[in-house]
């Protein structure tokens, strides 16, 4: 059986690309079913990797956990599925949202948040075949009010978690969740953790650009995913042809890896 | 329509109680839905609240949310329902989210995650009969981890939390997650958030006392909940009266509110 990481190159090698494409199932919409399948099935030549996004999936109750395990069955085998479930609780309570989100709904990965603690991040790395990446600096203004201040003896908050996630060897593989909104501050906080692989939300709708990214991440050495969503599935253009742009704009990024 | 804090009053004067049991389904066990039933009616008289813990529902997959709706729908209606999710998202995700935990599934409140900034905590605070209790400083051992370290100006990220979520004014009610397994220090964390309603986690298996608990939240304006699980749940003398010990032991904190 493949590790995490192994199943991860041979995505972006297979795909030549670090492009992840963003399933949030907008409720307003009929045959959502038939649209996310489309989605995947236009986009899985260009992409390495698929993020469905839980909250979308719950805020249709008990009928949207049975569309998202229709999607993941969707999904070609090859792909790596990461569930954005940001899930973060304590020792009993997380061994059970890690058996959730990576085993009765068989994700990939999962992303986490740290906050309360780094033995809260345990359940999710025993495994060598799956991954969790760790909130770590986020594309949201909001960024500033907690990641981006100062903490403890470190520059931040951001920082101290790539340090420490950096630090760490797990049966499973740990990454980060690290925004393409701000590449300035990127490689100062990735440099604690220069192999761990990373999710990269923020380009598209939110602005984030994939020269300044591509900039911000030489000299990491960990596999990037960069996720893509609105601007994808609400393409004008539509989904087949915005993804290949995509492709071609992230290929400085998966050319290290390929 | 009641808003939060009168349901919560209310609940608190009905049963003479701050006891909130937790609701955390084994996945071994069979006819789950009967126990959880039989969990509730043995304990309603003596509890102010309840306290699913999504974690242990959703590992059982789209089932585990039949069951969390089933369970949801046997809770008599003048109980507090928190919907224990620890959520924590961006915008348009958090909204889903609050829209998930709130209304697909109708809880109260639910716990949510400020690590990634105050607008993320917005969607679940725009209604006056619903409440968002936010992590501050949670009951295990990892909150030394990150919560209980220096930050910014503050003298922990625990103290700066609550004095943000202290000077909110929402429509909604944001009342803060803190641990009663560290009452030496919630008295000081509690100074920026004197009126704010507490979840208390860590009374019963993780071993915080009642006693000391009192004494940290003399002075202390807002309600406390204070929840117990598995030392009710698999009580040796029963549920009910395990839940009748706790009321009594707790009848000090309901005290000031009924």
């Amino acid at each position: 059986m493949a590790t995490y990481l192994e199943k991860l190159q041979a995505s972006v090698r297979r795909s030549g690309s670090v492009l992840c494409v963003g399933l949030d199932p907008e409720p307003d919409g009929s045959d959502l079913l038939g649209r996310l399948k489309r989605l995947i099935d236009e986009t899985a030549d260009s992409a390495a990797a698929y993020k469905p996004n839980l909250g979308f999936f719950e805020a249709m109750g008990t009928a949207g956990m049975e569309l998202y395990e229709a999607v993941l069955g969707h999904i070609p085998a090859g792909h790596i599925v990461v569930a954005d479930a940001k899930r973060g609780d304590i020792g009993h309570t997380a061994a059970r949202y890690a058996h959730a989100h990576l085993r009765a709904w068989p994700a990939d990965a999962v992303t986490v948040n740290p906050l309360m603690g780094w033995e809260t991040l345990d359940p999710y790395l025993t495994d060598a075949a799956k991954a969790a990446y760790v909130l770590c600096l986020t594309s949201n203004p909001g960024a500033e009010d907690l990641l981006l201040r100062p903490f403890a003896a470190a520059e931040s908050l951001a920082h101290h978690i790539a340090a420490t996630v950096g630090a760490r060897r797990d049966a499973g593989t740990a990454g980060l969740v690290v925004g393409a909104t701000r590449p300035e501050r990127l490689a100062s906080v990735l440099a604690g953790a220069p192999d761990a692989p990373l999710l990269i939300p923020g380009v598209g709708a939110q602005g984030g650009d994939p020269a300044a990214l591509g900039h911000a991440l030489r000299g990491h050495r960990g596999i990037p995913l960069v996720n893509v969503t609105r601007a994808i599935a609400n393409a004008a253009e539509g989904a087949r042809a915005a993804a290949r742009r995509y492709h071609a704009a992230l290929l400085p990024l998966a050319e290290p890896h390929v």
